[in-house]
């Protein structure tokens, strides 16, 4: 599906290991004041001040977390650090610096890595965070991305999934289960293309569900809106897993029950018209895709009206006594059991 | 070789992703005050005050930096972490914190992760670090483990590579080579076992070598070491790669070139013995022979009374200007360049 343009090879072995990492770490600017040394040495040197420092770490691994048959190198790049940005935004801090490292099959080529890394730079520089470290390596299969971030916020602004109280909101921000019908886009276009190699995808009716699997951005935007507002969440996660999980997460942790309203889960026109098309139940796929990296978090009552008509926020239910349970209210107004259905890395996999 | 007295395997995919998480992360204690969150949320919070904070990771990758024929799980989740600390070590920082996130194939049972993870709890509790974090995801193939090291450092107290100067010694701690050839000894021992699996073999003439290849120590002692004899170094490194490779390193990040006396470099006798047995040249291991994680340093001329007659500490060599280049001086005192040949991870790999 993805044409390769790039007809240059260049083994992976030629420029050794020291070069390789040389090579593609090459002009890496920084611009954070808090990187006092990047990479270059043992480790990288950071002075955080007065402010806390949060630490993210997540894998992607080929053909579990993507598969590159319809994932361009870049996007795949991007993504890597967005996905671990989301997870420093979903703490109420901003984020600062990564560290990559990759493991790669020789079966990749230079030039594959430095579409890789044209990605992750893009991403580092759209959302002001400096590389400071990294590591690559062989793979006996595959591709292998491990990303750290670090953040930093002072700490009276730190949210935590455990601070839920029994009478709080239930906010999300922009929509949700476009990523994953996205991929099922990506997924059927994939079996087109192993039947007919020459049909041509007309994939503008999906392009929103596309992009939002192929290049999700972290929401590092709502820490200053938020601020802005006055509104301190009381707790917070952001969606990767799905939205039934991510609200099982912040129940669990701060001993609380939720009623999540159906009618109330913002979905894009182009995930209702494609969850039609694919006889697919929108709810299933907006409670359970996963990889939107929105936002979701608990406020307290009191700050309704601060965020009440804000196109950023729909909120989409309430906390309630932890003895009450976790139950999605349905458009029907009947009262079901919310239950995780997030997406399994580990049960996928043979 | 490793007998596998665990007759029990829970597969994976019982406990799903969150599960295993939480199964391996339990238990896990906190005991550095910089650690304010660890695991369970989206990301560890962390308070450094006026301390500087270096962040290291690395990458190992089943096939490529380890062999699970020799390597026993707990050894292996004991090394990993040791690896990364070994590079705060090298900051002359002090290492307080790790994430670890793994990818497994599905063909490890629950207990081989419980056996990997007990390795890097020893190493925690050992090194007085925490882990705050971490991922675990499937593998298409064989088992990647990623670790993220953080530390503290006083400013002043901070050692980069580039601070050599043109007339410092070269000092390096403990002695050089012995991981490489316990990893020789290893790799016969396998082929012997292939051949005739009853074999029993008597290791005891190796068991330094072997431990230093299967359970290497950081050297996080010499930080303190070097305060008290009032000792701080012009540039550091930590031997991962080979001491030609490191000491290459540290003149050309600090512009000096180097003399390197072969009658200086430090073996243990068992390495001395083993290497007459398999008919090398001890100099070549003890030269381009990885995994040791000793500390390489300069240090200025008017601190060797400091530092003369410690058995932790042998001076091996000088920078000169950097013109003059950088060279092994032989016991026949014929000068030759020093060339890196360092273990090169993508150049093994098919």
């Amino acid at each position: 599906m993805i044409e390769d343009k790039n007809q240059q090879r260049t083994n992976l072995g030629t420029l050794g290991e020291f070069g390789l990492i040389e090579h593609l770490t090459a002009n890496i600017e920084i611009t954070q004041p808090s990187t006092l040394k990047g990479i270059g040495d043992d480790a990288a040197v950071l002075d955080f001040k007065d402010k806390k420092v949060v630490v993210s770490t997540d894998l992607l691994v080929e053909g579990v977390h993507f598969d590159l048959a319809y994932m361009p190198l870049k996007h795949l790049g991007y993504k890597a650090v967005v996905v671990n940005l989301s997870d420093i935004a979903a703490m109420n801090a901003k984020p600062t610096q990564i560290t990559v490292s990759l493991a790669v099959s020789n079966r990749f080529p230079v030039e594959a890595l430095d579409e890789l890394y044209e990605g992750i730079k893009l991403a580092a520089k759209i959302y002001k965070v400096d590389i400071v470290g990294g590591d690559t390596t062989s793979s006996q299969k595959g591709l292998i991305i491990s990303v750290t971030a670090i953040g930093e916020a002072d700490a009276e602004d730190l949210v935590y999934r455990n601070g839920a109280g029994a009478t709080d909101l239930l906010v999300v921000t922009g929509d949700v289960g476009a990523a994953y019908m996205g991929l099922q886009v990506l997924e059927r276009e994939k079996q087109v293309f192993q039947v007919n190699p020459n049909n041509q995808p007309d994939l503008d009716a999906y392009n929103y569900l596309i992009e939002r699997q192929l290049k999700p951005e972290a929401r590092t935007d709502v820490r200053g809106m938020l601020k802005e507002l006055g509104v301190t969440p009381t707790a917070m996660i952001d969606v990767s897993d799905g939205l039934s999980s991510e609200i099982i997460h912040i129940c669990k942790q701060s001993g609380v029950g939720c009623n999540l309203y159906e009618e109330k889960i913002p979905a894009d026109p182009q995930l209702i018209n494609t969850c039609e098309e694919f006889n697919i139940d929108i709810t299933t796929v907006a409670i359970n895709g996963g990889e939107d990296y929105e936002l979701l978090f608990t406020i307290k009552m009191e700050d309704f009206d601060k965020i009440k008509g804000n196109p950023n926020f729909t909120v989409i239910g309430h906390t309630t006594q932890e003895s009450e349970g976790i139950h999605l209210i349905t458009r029907a107004n009947t009262k079901i059991p919310l239950k995780s259905r997030g997406w399994n890395a580990l049960q996928e996999n043979e």
